[in-house]
C-alpha cells in the first residue's frame, strides 16, 4: 500500500521533512536522516558553503537526500527574495523553502513581507513552500499566488509546544488544495500524530529531532508518529464522545 | 533493538493490547488483530461460550494471540470474583482483565469494589490486571495488593476522548513499579502516542478500531502510534519552551 | 436577586470558602476574608490551639465568619475519626471538612479510607464534606453515605493547575443531589469561573489567595469570579461550534 | 479604587465592549447594557439608518452609552474605508472599529487588507481599532500604523471557543503600548477572564450575551468576569506547579 506524497509534480515516499540545524555532529546527522526515512532536507543557504569539501552537503549527497534550500534569517521581502535567488544558484533548485521572519525572539513570520516575497519569487519560477503562521486566510492567499504547499507553523519555531491552535490548521488542510506541511513547535510523536490526523499532508521539523537526548531515537519515533497519523486519518476516526459507550453490550449478561 | 514488556514474567514484543467489542465481522477482526501485531486479546466471559465452535475464541487461536480474559460487565467484587474464576476454568489462565463497573452509562470502574475484588483474587493466585480511574493513591494500593499491572483509564470507555488528565497519568506512571498499561479512551493515533510518551508500558483499546471507518487501516495506525509513543519516551524529547528558539543562529549571518 | 447556597439546612449569602494556610499574617488574613465576602473558613485542628488568644480564631471570629474545622494533615480514616472528635469539642461544631491524605508529595486523598472516614462520623452525627478526587463513581458513594457536601479536586493542592478534567467535574455536578463544592487546585479567577460553569455550587481554595502577589485583591477577584461563573452557569451559554456564525448577517447588505 | 482604561485620550470605567448583533428585542438589549455596565456599544453602519426612529441608535442614546461605528461585512480595504468614511458622517464621530473579513464562513480578518485599511484610515485621522487574528507580528504592524488599540480574536466570530491560543494572546499582550481588547469567539464568563488574566485591557463581545438564554444575567455575568480577571491579572497569581505543595505544612503535627 503506497500512498505517496507530491508536491509541484515530484513524488515522495517519506511525509517527513527534516531540518537539521541544531545538531551537534555529522554522525547525529546520518543516523537522524536514515532513522527518519526522509528523502528531503532543508539548509539554510546562510548556514553552509556550497563549495567547501566536507560540510553537510556533501553528507546529505552522501546520504542519497535531496535538498531544500531555505531563507532562515531574512527579515524583509527583498533580503528573503535575494537570498532565494543566491540559493538557486548555489543548490542548482528552485526549490525554496520562504521564510521571512517578522521578530527575533519569536521567530514568527511576517505575513506581508511573506506574501510579497511569494508573489515575486513565483513570478520568477521558483517553487515557493512558504513558512507560514496558521492564519487561514493568509494560507488561502499564499495558494491563490501559486505556492506549492502552504507550511502552517504548529507553535513558534523550538518551542516544542504541538499544535497550538487545531481549530486552525484544520481550517486550513480543509481548504487547502496544495499539500499542507506543518512547519515549526513539533515537540515530540504524538504532536507529529495529531497534526497529521488534523488533515497535514506532512511534517517538517528540526529541533525535536536534532536536541533530543537521542536524535536518531527520536527521529525513528517522528518516521512511525506521522505514518500512524496519516494512516488514522485515513482510516476514518470513532466520533468524541461525552457519554460513555460499551464495547460490550449489557443485553443478555448472564446472572452470575 | 528490541525492549519487550514483561508482565508477571510473560514478555510479549508488542506493546499493543486489543478488545474486539464492537467489531462488524471475524474478518474484521482478523484483519485488525494481524495489522496490530498485537499478541494478547481481552475477551469477555460472557460473550463468549469457550465450547462454541466458529466463535472469536477458535478466530484468536487460529492467530495464534493468547487470551486476557476480563470480567466486563460486572458491577460489585463479588460478580467480578465469580466471573474470574469461571474464566479461570472456561480459558484455562490464571490472568484475569479485572473490571468493576460503578455506573452503567459511563462504565467508570468502582474503585472500592475494585480494590476488594483485586485482594480476593490475588489471594487465590491470579494475575490481576486491574482496569481502573487515573487516581494515583488508588493505583498505589491496587500495585500493593499484588496487582500484576495497572491500567488506568485516558477517558471513559468508549467516548474516544483521549487522555483527559495527563498530569494523574504521569504521576501513575512515575510511581508504578509494575508495568502500566493505558485501558479505555483512547480515540485515535496521536492519543495512543501521547499515553506512552507520559510513560505507560501498554495500551490497550478496543472501539477505537473496531469502530473506525477502518478498522485494519486503525488497527496498523495504533500499532504504529504505540512505537513511536515508546520510542519518543526513550529518546528524551525537549523541553516545552514559551519563547522560540531558532535552530539557526544569527550569528555570522551574511549581508545580502 | 439572591440564590443563597444551603449545605445541611445551612444558608449563605457567598458561594466562596476561604482557607488561611500560607497566609503572610493576619492583616493579610483579614483583609482577604473582607474583600472575598466568605462567610465560612476552613481551619486545620492541629494549627490552632483554640484556648489561646490572639490566634487566628479570634481573628475569624471578629470578622463573623463561622470555622469549619478540617482534618488536614490525617493519612488513615482512623486518624481523621480522631481529628474530627476532637475539633468537634475544640470548636463547637458537628460540621467537618474531612480530608484523608494517601501521599506526602501529591496531597491526594485517599478514597477507601475517606469512605470509611465519612461513613464512621456520619454515624456518630457530623455533617460531613470530604475533600475527594474527580471520580464520579466515589463522589456518588460518598453522597449515598450521607455526606452533607462534595468537594472534589479541581488538581492536586497548591498546585494552581485550574481544572484539569472538566468531565469528570461536570458528571459529577450533573448527578449530584447535594451541593458541589470545588476544592484544591484553584490558581486563579478564570479557574472559579470555569469550576462554577461546569456546574459547582461554590469553590473552596486558600494557597490561591494567601500566596498572591496581593492577597486582598485576588480574594477580591475570586469574590468576583464565583459570582460570575455561577450567573453564567444560569444564563445559558451559547452552545460551542466549530463554523463562525456571524452576528451580522450577509442579507441586505449595502453596496457600498 | 479605580483604575480606567484610556483609548486615543479618552477614559472608560468599564473594560467591556458590547455588540447587538443577534439581539432578540430592544428590551433585550437594554437590559443587557444596563446589567454589563458597558460605556461603548458597536454597531455596523449597514445596520442602522441612523436618521430613523426608534431605532437601536435612539436606544443607546437613551442608555447613555457611545457608539463605536464598525466596517462589518466588508470584505476588501476599498469597502471598509468607503463603509468608515460613512460612518464618520453618519455617527459623527472619527472612530472606528475596523474589520475586513477574509472569509465569508469564518469570518476571519483578512491580514493584507486589513492593514491596508488601517493606514488609509489613519491618514485621514481616524481613531482606528482593528479586528486582527492572533498574530503577534500583524499586531505589531498594526500599532506601528497608528492604530489606537488592537482588537485580536479569542476564536472565529460567533463560536463560543474561548481563547484558542494563550500563547499567542500573551505575546501581544506583552509586546503592546497600546490597549488589547479582545474580540470575538468569547462564550463564556471564564474566556472573559482568562483573556483579561492574559493580559488584554477589555474585552469586546456580542454574540456570548445576546444569544444566551438569559441575555441580561449573562450581560452581569460578563461584567463580573472582566472585572475578575482584571483584578486577578494585577494580584499577581501563584505560578502553576507539578507537585503539590500543602498549605498546611506537615512539620509539628500532633501524634493523634
Amino acid at each position: 500500500m503506497t500512498d505517496p506524497l507530491t508536491i509541484a509534480g515530484r513524488t515522495f515516499e517519506s511525509r517527513l521533512i527534516l531540518g537539521t540545524g541544531g545538531a551537534a555532529s555529522h554522525t547525529d546527522i546520518a543516523e537522524s536522516i536514515t532513522a527518519s526515512g526522509t528523502e528531503l532536507v532543508t539548509v539554510a543557504l546562510r548556514r553552509v558553503n556550497p563549495e567547501a569539501e566536507g560540510t553537510v552537503l556533501d553528507l546529505l549527497e552522501k546520504l542519497g537526500v535531496d535538498i531544500l534550500p531555505n531563507t532562515a534569517g531574512c527579515f524583509t521581502a527583498e533580503q528573503a527574495v535575494r537570498t532565494a535567488r543566491l540559493a538557486r544558484e548555489a543548490f542548482e533548485t528552485n526549490w525554496i523553502k520562504l521564510e521571512v521572519i517578522g521578530d527575533e525572539n519569536s521567530l514568527l513570520p511576517d505575513q506581508v513581507e511573506l506574501l510579497e516575497a511569494a508573489e515575486t519569487l513565483i513570478g520568477e519560477g521558483f517553487v515557493v513552500l512558504p513558512y507560514t503562521n496558521d492564519d487561514p486566510i493568509l494560507a488561502r492567499h499564499l495558494e491563490e499566488a501559486g505556492c506549492a504547499a502552504i507550511m502552517p507553523l504548529a507553535a513558534p519555531i523550538g518551542t516544542g509546544l504541538g499544535v497550538r491552535n487545531p481549530h486552525n490548521l484544520a481550517m486550513i488542510c480543509d481548504q487547502a488544495r496544495v499539500p499542507v506541511i506543518c512547519d515549526a513547535g513539533i515537540g515530540t510523536a504524538s504532536d507529529a500524530s495529531q497534526a497529521m490526523e488534523l488533515g497535514c499532508d506532512a511534517i517538517m521539523l528540526a529541533t525535536a529531532v536534532t536536541r533530543a537526548e537521542k536524535p536518531a531515537l527520536m527521529a525513528h519515533a517522528m518516521k512511525l508518529a506521522v505514518e500512524a497519523g496519516h494512516a488514522a486519518r485515513n482510516a476514518g476516526r470513532i466520533p468524541r464522545r461525552h457519554l460513555a459507550h460499551a464495547s460490550t453490550t449489557f443485553e443478555g449478561m448472564a446472572e452470575l
